[in-house]
């Protein structure tokens, strides 16, 4: 079951130098301290765990050898600036989401989230079976980053309103808080976005300065304490139907890196990527009674007219991102063939399971 | 960025004796060779592919420390001996599925698959963040064996039939091919269960031995050739909403490796866990359209009285396992618990996702 090599060593040791022992031994001992900035504040609940778990794994698989210094939002760099930080090699690595690099790279957003478009296991399903994570490291190749996903929200929530949303007419006019394609949606659909950065929303929704915001689910909101500034809840996250969270490496740090600690580092991420959608899965539906039963948030189904219009235009959104540079359109092919298939076998299996177990839907809000 | 220990490395040995150089070397060096016995064929499509990519992940993160030679059902153990071989020693690792273990711990079935129970992206909650792998791991400690989750197959298929299943009464005298619960509420909907090994199901469909089976979903059964001894493929698959498949390790193995690799083991289970339902997700729905498409197979969905009464006689088997023991019950406790939080978050993020959008749920098979 075991063998060591005490006997093999110790033939080498009779056969070579003393000089070349201290070699051999200070190659094997190399370590590496490395810098993780992040989007989020240090040890946010869900999201901002994945960062400290990667942290911890690979420090207990490399026995030491690498070791990683996480970073929340703002401690070594803004949380907008993790990108450029990972690029120019401020820090090692990042954790954030790509629907912020929108800017630099609008096809970035494809692999965050799309509205209507596939949840957790199917985003994975295409990154890694799907030739999805090839075409987000082809994206991010001309800034010197690798990129694995990290972490997933699942489905999120619709968000919140102030005032209840009975038909389409009621979003006309209405200030809200939703970022990236899901915005644009919404600003078809007559509600003028805001945008501005997580730790604003509570305030404005509180003032007024916004009749309505998304955030991420129940167990976020709840510690946000969104519910303390509008009344109705609703579902489902059209807009997000996963975000999907990132890992970014340096790539020049990332090739210093013995091949071993590479192979650490990436299965540590992959580990993070399953283990916070794990966190969020159990977790979600607790604070979602605090909310309801504790706080008499109403919780709300969007209505169909909702639905129907924010599928129509989110088509359009994401066909007009297509068109928006041929690395783009090349995204979108892939996403779209890749979606049109697992959707057709979901129907049939995932979602036809959940509507056989559960055929009432939600009964939470029930007339 | 980057420190070498060289200059530590030069002060100890001019301080050192060349043994203590040696024996720090040897130690450094120590390896272990184990073996991994499976309960698939091996390289089997899908469930076959995560041991391979175990070995693959642990041989690369432990730089050769511990390599793992895969074995396929009957090369060193028979495919139902994978437990006792691990429990015994004979082999340090094995890989499976829970349910086959039933005739030693009855319970170990809520570990596996639950008619009308969690499916894949739920189980893997519940045993992360809610208590279930220390379930698990209690159950299996009498028999000296760790376990982790090691691979899910997504929501399986409800089965190949000879003829059209329009009502429950179509199904009183079937005999049929499914093993563990599901087999069980079938019989109490009036069907004959038949056991056999997988390599055994094609000739007796074949043969008209038997009238129906359930295998995996269409990427296994394709490779299996079912469709070419049955006409109609059923949906969904209630009584398996997802297989869990499992790594089981020698308790004393796992105690003998150094806590690195302890580490580097559980994170690669970790990642093929994630990993093997990736590969399902993205290949079942290629494998589906050619059954209909190349083997002209007839995709139906189970009429509702059959789901209903399926759902029905499921709580009563289950029930009924929960009072097999106290550690059954134990974990059905916990299970059934976790299930009702996590089917109600569900209903309005995952299920209500779903049928946002796509409304029709399965067109393939529209009539």
């Amino acid at each position: 079951m075991q063998r060591t090599s005490l006997a093999n060593a110790i033939t080498l040791a009779g056969a070579a130098t003393g000089l070349l022992l201290v070699g051999a031994q200070a190659q094997a001992q190399e370590t590496f301290e490395w810098k993780m900035v992040t989007s989020w504040p240090k040890n946010f609940p869900g999201v901002g765990q994945g960062p400290e778990r990667l942290a911890e794994l690979v420090d207990q698989m490399s026995d030491g050898r690498l070791t990683i210094e996480v970073f929340g939002a703002g401690q070594l760099v803004p949380g907008f600036e993790v990108f450029d930080a990972v690029s120019e090699g401020t820090a090692e690595l990042g954790h954030s989401a790509s629907y912020y690099w929108k800017g630099k790279a609008p096809a970035a957003q494809f692999f965050a989230a799309v509205p209507f478009g596939m949840n957790a296991q199917e985003m994975n399903a295409w990154l890694h079976y799907g030739g999805g994570l090839e075409l987000w490291n082809e994206l991010y190749e001309p800034f010197g980053v690798d990129v694995m996903a990290a972490g997933a929200s699942g489905v999120q929530m619709g968000g919140w309103y102030n005032e209840e949303i009975n038909s389409v007419d009621d979003l006309d006019g209405l200030k809200m808080r939703m970022p990236g394609l899901g915005g644009e949606v919404m600003n078809r659909m007559g509600v003028a976005i805001v945008n501005m950065p997580g730790g604003e929303i509570f305030t404005s929704l509180q003032s007024g300065a916004i009749d309505a915001t998304e955030w991420i689910g129940p167990y976020n909101d709840l510690a946000f304490g969104l519910h303390q500034a509008a009344d109705y809840y609703y579902y489902p996250g059209w807009h997000e139907p996963t975000v999907m969270f990132e890992a970014i490496v340096n790539d020049e740090a990332m090739a210093s890196l013995p091949d071993d600690l590479q192979a650490i580092l990436r299965t540590a991420i992959r580990d993070v990527n399953a283990d916070v959608l794990d966190e969020y899965t159990a977790r979600n539906n607790d604070a979602l009674e605090t909310l309801i039963n504790e706080h008499d948030v109403e919780l709300r189904r969007l209505p169909d007219d909702v639905l129907a219009q924010a599928k129509e235009h989110s088509a359009d959104v994401v066909a007009e991102l297509a068109e928006s540079s041929e690395m783009a359109g090349k995204i979108y092919e892939s996403y779209r063939a890749f979606q049109e298939k697992v959707e057709n076998y979901h129907a049939i299996s995932e979602q036809a399971y959940y509507n056989a177990r559960n055929p009432e839907g939600d009964t939470t809000s029930a007339e």
